[in-house]
């Protein structure tokens, strides 16, 4: 569907112009000078031939319809021009500005070009975007300066200057791409187009992207999760957390901000997130230029000491490892090297290493069985012949069938050498520590790949009916917050237990039903104006006889009354309390951009204080949730301290995925805790909720 | 001191040759190359004249005594040629490797030479060095490529190959460095007293090292504490941690690793730590050239919204702030910027400014009282002009008074403007990320600066002499585990609070003193053989009844018979059992280079599974206990969860102290553990410790 955008045979440029300070002159001049093999065809109502190419005064002018037309006009221009020539546009670049970006006049505008994509389906980039670009097909459709070298990297940007930059230091560094697309407003073609088209896209081997925001979340980790399974995608999401600015009544709502929901959206659909502009092109070289790893042993090859150990120590910090050489590998290292060549890793070959010296080093470790990838150091010392050493790695990178990373150190005098190692395919990094982290973020990718092959979502046997009549029912009251004998009653049909309760109206009502619940009750206050119970003396806990019921049920009664005087109250719910177990705490908050973002953490102080909670996007399967549970901090005292047992972790599990299973069958729900619902060990078996609360959105 | 060493009026090379592969030919030709000002005399038994120079066949030939010796001839030549010409040489240089670094001959010959340093007190910078380089006096004293610019940098390396090859970055970049010194085997002359020597240097504004390990840990600590109060020092640490090696028999021990022991120092000296080479260059470049910020309020001014946005994000992630415009600011700004500008930080001045705009923009923001620093991005676009808005950022830093950071984005469209704002002293850094932690590395600086004014160590009256007399009596019976009675009476004697307690030595005496005490009780096994006592079932809690302490008296000593056949055991003691509070532990381990590393955290599964606990190296002053306590991750649940009362701070602060002090007085104690302390609320008030364990050093 994309054909006509990135591989035109013909391209029209509306606004084409004369004066080489519009952008009309700078597009045209781009496809020109860039060598676009198709046609070129200026359109401009006043004069006859621009930068010597017939020019036409209409676009329905042209002999035959173009597969793209560029547009560098005013908004309404634009539309005119769409609308009156639909059959004669097979795709189109808007790179003019004035729309959505630009007050309620842009909106206007923008709603109207964005029904006409609708209505014709003619595929827009833009507007008010830079450009395109697609060394491929040496199409520069753009007004950006300069075009860089040809290569397996896609880059899509939702930040027009972002893409002049970088296109600027890809050009100098001699990084070659493939696709550069500035995705300006997004109006129709977003990235999730790019995701689908690039995925296909021979020619691309690695997708990077800059977002300050996706369009349709859900849409996008479905897309993303199945491109990932073929290409790594690498994002750097910018954007402000909007945390602070949501207001939330659950511990989940409050917990789960926008970045949250975001890492755990890039996560779950494979993508590896780069913190920084840096990590996104140091990682895109790699993954660019090198196979991925296929274990996490990292050898280190250096001719001095400080680097290696640099590069040790970064190792140890991050995920990769220090392989541990073999007894042979040892051995023939001693051969060749000099006596005071370190063996072990890192191998310092030292500082008099010259290339026979780096090609045995090399060679020798990369024969190694507990040896996944090399990184190669070099610092330029008065014997090494830089150049020589760098063709010898890429020489060496031919014949091995295991990754090479390099750190070539220094200013002018690795220069030569650098650029060497870029045309081998070397990947070279200003510091061992950059190289680390972009091997890092390969072995990242495997696993976050191995994950992604699971299928999403688990379906329990649960009652639904029972739960679609319970949220309809408030929902035609009005009433947001579910009450808690309701919520309760959703749960339960979803397959969660909680403790025998029953509702008391009267204090000897309360007396009779905490007998036949049986010693030790918890008192709750049942309202629905009431989220948070203790807050108001509504909760007591361990009551242990029927004086002390009827005594706390007048309390409570009171307590509520003074704190919240016209809450409607139902009466007082009688439970039998549960001792023993572990808190934890599994909830749901609604994620605007990528729906149910169910959440996992031990309950009380962990939570409140340490806010060791994890989270993933339902519907989930049963690694999810089981990462979920190994990702909280506090994971080892479920595991069990001071010689406990265990606790039930499949119990656990089990009720992640049923709540996500919940919040995906009734999208309705806006926020659900449960907290605290105790787990019991292994051998007691099992998890009770203690209590729930449930707010839906407004009907 | 050390003038001879930076200033020196003449030098010999001794070793200097003919032939351009050798060390002795590079030497001799870096000080004629780079107009070294004094007399340099080359020293070779063989030949008139070498590069056009008078040769010396032997340096007591030499008509004057000389001011350095530059040493590249083997270990046993330079140890006889110094021995012979003491009154002749006012320091030296060692280049030649062939000492410790090489075997037990070399580790001989350091020796050697290492105690001849100290008999003629002749300042000796390495062996096993590239040599050093001082700008100031255009003296080039290595057998390194090329020669920085002048600046205001000085560095330090415990790597000579990093010391190459950032030479040879500096010299590309055009970063201009004071001095730069290779430290090799630091024999003679380290780290110290090169921090010593610098905190003087009016050349030096900014000192950086990178270090494998620090000489003398204590003494470092002093020396830097000095140091950072005049002047920044930034290091890159590397070397592995060796955390894992620590056989530890308490919590403190288990948990103090050398790395924290490290961080601690550094922190406590005032340093700022690098974690890579990239983040110490970064930091370099911004103390050289701009005076640290007064305040943490960034404005951020920018060409186009994306970097704007990454800037904002990294600037959230980190301890600095965004600042908030006045609304004079934001009028001003409204003034002369185009309608689609956004005016709020960071202030979006739109692709299409040039210089004015740019300066209108920063002058404005610099006004602002609110504004303590700015950030100014740009991204090259169409309208740039890219080398006037250098000229024209570098003009108004200097009308201004506060400092100004720079990101020009991209490749060869911003090289020059880059070298534009390098001459006008403005750090530029390849993305605005980068920036952002450098700005943080000087807010740091200035945080760190401010706790190091305050004196080190507070000194409460304890009772020193009794502690001196358990500990000698301990040693003299070869007891390195001191038994619980004792250490408690250590404990005591400097101003910790146990529970009244009392040792049985038969279970009516036992039933009589926990009736004496009070019950409940509580009953742990009194043997000096046996440290981890719950571990062999020797602890019981929560005795209620005299019955039951006979029955249990049994029950402990069975087990414990049962677990530790051999163990002496001198009885069980009874103590009255405190309910309430909240558990925390206070511990020193001794580093083998730091000295007293005191421990803080709170008890039970925060310091098992979450290790979170904080570290300071004693003796401490009050803020540094304070910021101890309020580092952990849990410190909320000290200051009070749902409506408790805080705890007792003053008394945990006063624990900490003591516990520095008692470590700091008695280096025979090599690991000391409170665990648990019980902390009660600042009504309650008060600290009782509940177990201690102390380990001493045998004699």
């Amino acid at each position: 569907m994309l054909e006509k955008l990135f591989y035109p045979k013909s391209v029209a440029v509306i606004g084409a112009s004369q004066n080489p300070e519009k952008v009309g002159y700078a597009i045209l001049n781009n496809l020109i000078r860039h060598n676009f093999q198709g046609i070129i065809y200026p359109v401009n109502p006043k004069g006859d031939s621009i930068l010597g190419l017939k020019t036409y005064p209409d676009i329905n002018k042209i002999p035959e319809p173009v597969d793209m037309a560029i547009f560098a006009v005013p908004p309404a221009a634009i539309i005119r021009i769409i609308r009156e020539s639909i059959h004669n546009i097979g795709s189109a670049i808007v790179i003019s500005a004035g729309f959505k970006e630009s007050g309620s006049k842009g909106v206007e505008f923008e709603k109207e070009l964005k029904s006409l994509a609708e209505e014709t389906a003619i595929p827009i980039l833009g507007p008010n975007c830079v450009g395109l670009i697609n060394t491929d097909s040496n199409l520069n459709a753009s007004f950006a300066v300069g075009m860089p070298a040809k290569g397996n990297i896609s880059f899509f940007s939702q930040s027009g200057a972002l893409c002049t930059a970088i296109l600027d230091w890809a050009i100098k560094e001699g990084i070659g791409f493939s696709k550069f697309i500035s995705l300006g407003n997004k109006m129709d073609l977003t990235e999730i187009e790019m995701l689908k088209y690039l995925k296909d896209d021979p020619n691309t081997r690695v997708i990077l992207g800059y977002l300050e925001g996706v369009t349709h979340g859900e849409e996008f980790i479905k897309v993303a999760k199945e491109v990932t399974q073929v290409k790594p995608v690498i994002i750097t999401k910018s954007g402000r957390t909007g945390a602070g600015a949501r207001a939330a009544s659950s511990h989940t709502g409050t917990l789960a901000g926008s970045e949250h929901a975001y890492n755990t959206a890039f996560n779950q659909a494979g993508i590896i997130r780069a913190e920084s502009m840096e990590a996104l092109f140091d990682f895109a070289l790699a993954f660019a230029y090198q196979p991925v790893p296929s274990g996490a042993n990292l050898a280190v090859v250096t001719n001095a000491g400080g680097p290696g150990i640099i590069a040790a120590d970064s190792i140890e910090r991050s995920g990769v490892k220090m392989a541990q050489f073999s007894r042979e590998t040892i051995e023939s290292l001693k051969v060749f090297l000099p006596p005071t060549a370190a063996l072990l890793n890192p191998v310092d070959i030292i500082g008099d290493a010259r290339e026979d010296r780096y090609r045995n080093a090399i060679e020798t470790v990369a024969k190694d069985k507990g040896v996944d990838a090399i990184l190669v150091l070099l610092t330029p010392q008065a014997m090494s012949n830089i150049d020589s050493i760098a063709g010898v790695i890429s020489d060496v990178y031919r014949k091995i069938d295991k990754p090479i990373f390099t750190s070539f150190m220094g200013g002018a005098m690795v220069e030569s050498g650098r650029r060497i190692l870029n045309k081998g395919g070397i990947p070279n990094y200003d510091y061992p520590e950059r190289a680390v982290k972009a091997v890092e973020a390969m072995l990242k990718y495997n696993a976050l790949k191995q994950t992604g092959k699971e299928a999403r979502g688990i379906k329990y046997p649960v009652n639904k009916e029972k739960v679609r009549l319970i949220i309809d029912t408030c929902r035609e009251k009005g009433e947001v917050n579910i009450p808690e004998s309701m919520a309760i009653e959703i749960l339960e049909a979803y397959g969660f237990r909680f403790p025998k309760r029953a509702l008391a109206t009267s204090a000897y009502d309360a007396a009779y039903i905490a007998n036949k619940l049986g010693f030790p009750v918890v008192m709750k206050i049942a309202s629905p104006d009431i989220l948070h119970k203790s807050d108001v003396g509504g909760v007591i806990v361990d009551i242990n006889d029927k004086q002390d019921v009827i005594k706390y049920y007048y309390d409570i009664l009171s307590r509520v009354k003074r704190s919240v005087p016209f809450a409607s109250i139902h009466g007082v719910a009688i439970q039998h309390m549960i001792k023993g177990g572990k808190e934890i705490i599994v909830g749901v908050s609604r994620d605007p951009q990528f729906g149910p973002l169910i959440m996992f953490g031990l309950g009380g102080v962990y939570v409140e204080v340490l806010k060791d909670v994890s989270f993933r996007i339902a519907p989930l399967n049963r690694t999810e949730a089981e990462h979920m549970v190994r990702e909280i901090q506090m994971y080892p005292l479920l595991r069990g301290v001071r010689g406990e047992l265990p606790s039930d972790f499949e119990s656990i599990y089990d009720s992640i995925i049923r709540m996500g299973q919940l919040a995906s069958d009734f999208p309705e729900i806006v926020e659900c805790d449960i907290n605290p619902m105790k787990v019991f060990d292994s051998k007691k078996s099992g998890c009770v909720a203690l209590d729930a609360r449930i707010t839906i959105s407004h009907k």
